[in-house]
């Protein structure tokens, strides 16, 4: 078992090193970061109103500064304390400000997060500067994680494996439950196994529901002969791990069968074209392929996967529409499915790294069609 | 105690009803609803990508249209039947170009949500109709509770009550105990006392922690002497509830009792202050002029409250800066602080809904000094 993730320090300077580098490259002279997320990739900062400005051409960093509000005077400090911090209600605005006293120049700002109405409200405030789009610079940076984040995913993934084999094992999976109680049961040992939140709504669909993709928990009774299907993550210091197993309660019909070694070969073609350089709907298209040649393809509605990390949905997206090519060090989703609406349906899905000769799997429970007796 | 909130059934189409008012007040044909949650207000859909279109000149809501992608096509059938559904990926810029073939005239946007980057594609679609910035109507909606939220909102508050209760009940509130167990306990009893999800990250913050208004609980550890200030909510039918106690570990010293004092009566004051008609920034200055009148002003570091329900921040905001006055039938918290900076801090907050002779309070927690020995 590795180290205690918490115990692990994230090197924000050299992220905000990274950065510089792209903003040469896309002619910037500083980034307005507003996204909160961002924020907290490059800085530490986890409250819920900042500004940040981190300049091209300034490696000593002296100018780049964090603004936030009066109830995070304390918080920014503890939490950034190797940058200069501004208090204003009025985050953003004041970057603005500060940036156009400055003399600036050619100020980026995340065109793909700041609405209409805070971009007007921004190019009020910039005298002394030129504002232009410049969208998806950190989220470029985030897909690739570093070794502090390898390591909360992991510890993630393994607090959400420890939280299905725990409620396996003690028998909360059986005919007469509801999905309500069996989420809430899993959501509760995802947090007595490491995990500091639920990473998203848990999803636990059985029988019928279970070809609902994102079927929420209802009072539905768990029966013997229904397929169960569990989509869940736990976060850990703010990275999400994300992992959907289907079960089959009591021994699986013919098509139960069928449908689950479908979806199983899938899923291991999927994984299996994961690789720098891959392209992302190339790797869609292997896993896609083997559904549509059994001439299912109508059924799998979604796309294979997802990036993952400080949030739960982030770039690159593996679908017919994905863009780009993988690289070293990417974490993705990988989760096919075949849903036959009114009778059931079948989700695998894995959270893995990225890697020259081969990736690593992070989700670690078993594949096999596990069946509770 | 009032009837389970999962029976009653919101009136979706009265809304609807509502806001095209206000679009014809506006002089809009029609909105383009883009954010997810004012779109789970007008119809039901809670699924995670969705665009709808309101008109405001069609009463018999023939073209109302709600678009959203594959994984979503049971769902949506079931949570909005009365709606036609399209199916698309790019769900807001498929209604972008379904209004253009109905040549709707002025179609209006949620120019506070939607960023410069989807405005870009949206202009680009948009052929035979007029895009116009149109922002917060369905939140000017939604700060009025109508009788099925104010139903969920007090089952939201009943949880957190409940919670808080059993937590001190079972003697989870003890020396030696860190924030970090004591804020799992709270939440865990919050599902177990009807929530379906917590409302925000928990703050449990004890001792010198108490000063920070938004402190993430730690591994600090209880003691004797401390101040324990809890901020937490619950969720039931995607409403929040939103409560603060602060309370003293073993015979609280003068100074506790002081500023405990204090604040309450801050509380007091802004809680009597709460009537339709009452200007926002007034509401927040019944309340802190208690507080700059015993001349820790600058010790109250945030504004009073804000609107809650299916957000837990949403307007009005009562603050210095907040701007009209409140209606009958809002649901506002009112959550004044007095931090002291290494010493500690305290904050009383409830969950209230305005009416003419007297607001409705959500949070029944006594605010009398709880002294756990």
């Amino acid at each position: 078992m590795s180290a205690d993730p918490h115990a692990r320090i994230p090197d924000h300077a050299a992220r905000r090193a990274a950065l510089r580098d792209l903003l040469v490259e896309n002619g910037a002279d500083a980034l307005l970061v507003t996204d909160l997320i961002n924020i907290r990739y490059l800085t530490g900062f986890t409250g819920s109103n900042a500004a940040l400005l981190v300049y091209a051409w300034d490696t000593a960093e002296d100018r780049t500064v964090i603004c936030t509000d009066g109830r995070y005077i304390t918080q920014v400090g503890e939490q950034v304390p190797d940058l200069r911090a501004e208090i204003a209600r009025a985050s953003a605005r004041r970057i603005v400000e500060l940036a156009g006293e400055w003399q600036t120049g050619r100020v980026g700002y995340e065109s793909h997060i700041v609405t209409v109405d805070e971009h007007r409200g921004f190019v009020a405030q910039a005298t002394g500067l030129e504002l232009v789009a410049a969208p998806g610079l950190v989220e470029q940076l985030r897909m690739v994680k570093d070794a502090y984040e390898v390591e909360q995913l992991r510890a993630a993934c393994a607090a959400g494996d420890a939280a299905l084999a725990a409620l396996i094992e003690r028998g909360a999976l059986r005919p007469g439950r509801t999905e309500r109680q069996v989420a809430r049961d899993l959501e509760w040992l995802m947090f007595e196994h490491g995990a500091d939140a639920v990473a998203f709504e848990t999803i636990v669909a059985t029988g019928v529901n279970s070809a609902v993709p994102h079927h929420r928990p209802t009072d539905a009774v768990l029966a013997t002969g229904d397929f169960v299907k569990l989509d869940f993550g736990a976060v850990v210091n703010g990275y999400h791990s994300d992992m959907t197993r289907t079960l089959a309660l009591g021994a699986p019909d013919d098509w139960q069968r069928e449908v689950y070694a479908l979806v199983r070969e899938s899923q291991r073609a999927g994984r299996k074209a994961l690789k720098p350089g891959a392209d992302c709907a190339g790797v869609d298209a292997a896993a896609r392929g083997v559904i549509e040649a059994a001439g299912h393809g109508e059924l799998f509605v979604h796309g294979l996967g997802h990036g993952v990390g400080l949030r739960i949905h982030e770039a690159p997206g593996l679908a017919k529409t994905g863009t780009g090519t993988l690289l070293d060090g990417v974490a993705v989703t990988v989760e096919p499915g075949v849903y036959f609406p009114g009778r059931g349906g079948v989700r695998i899905e894995d959270t893995l790294v990225v890697h020259e000769g081969g990736s690593e799997l992070l989700t670690l429970t078993s594949k096999d069609l596990i069946v509770v007796e």
